[in-house]
């Protein structure tokens, strides 16, 4: 049902917490399940220096934010911004067709902190 | 948004894994969400001696199956069957309304398991 990256990346997700003093928050539910996932940046001079998420969401959520939260770190936001949903379950190796919606989650987040980072500034 | 009984049964789950020699085992699907949960029982003498299960579901189905596991432990089958979402949810100190259905597979499961062991026997 899941591949081996989903997997590794479920069972250990990388960049999961909180950054207190973030540059940008942002926070996203999902319509489908009603799951929340909450992305933390730290920007400077355009570059995404680090990312921290938290989530109650499902296991494909918690592998797809753990999976774009290391594509997008150290890339420019531009970078950031460009990095799809798709991108991310081909990174993974895939995930099962009723879970595509969970994988929505991460790039929306990272949409929404990059625009709470542009609000502040 | 989640009661500390919630956050506590979602951090730190009790029951979670496979038993391989279950007397039966039940597989449930959300239908809402997509998400799985698998439930293992070793029954002697129309006693649960023991549960454990599986999933790739949310911080909410986890906590359910974790309580709800608790609850029937050592119970009598029919004790077990008695067991409702609705005293698991009660059990948890409450959920959100939109994660009500996760909870459900919880109950779901543990019928689908004792069902499985019935057709065995
Ligand atoms: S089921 Fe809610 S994020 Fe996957």
């Amino acid at each position: 049902l899941y591949t081996d990256t989903v997997m590794d990346h479920f069972m250990h997700p990388r960049n999961v917490g909180e950054i207190a003093d973030a540059d940008g928050v942002g926070q996203v539910g999902n319509a489908k399940c009603g799951d929340i996932m909450k992305m933390y940046l730290k920007i400077k001079d355009g570059v995404i220096e680090d990312v921290k998420f938290e989530t109650f969401g499902c296991g494909s959520a918690i592998a797809s934010s753990s999976m774009a939260t290391e594509m997008i770190k150290g890339k420019t936001i531009d970078e950031a911004l460009a990095v799809t949903n798709r991108q991310v379950v081909e990174a993974l190796g895939g995930l099962p067709a009723h879970k595509l919606h969970c994988s929505v989650l991460a790039e929306e987040s990272i949409k929404s902190a990059i625009k709470n980072y542009y609000d502040r500034n």
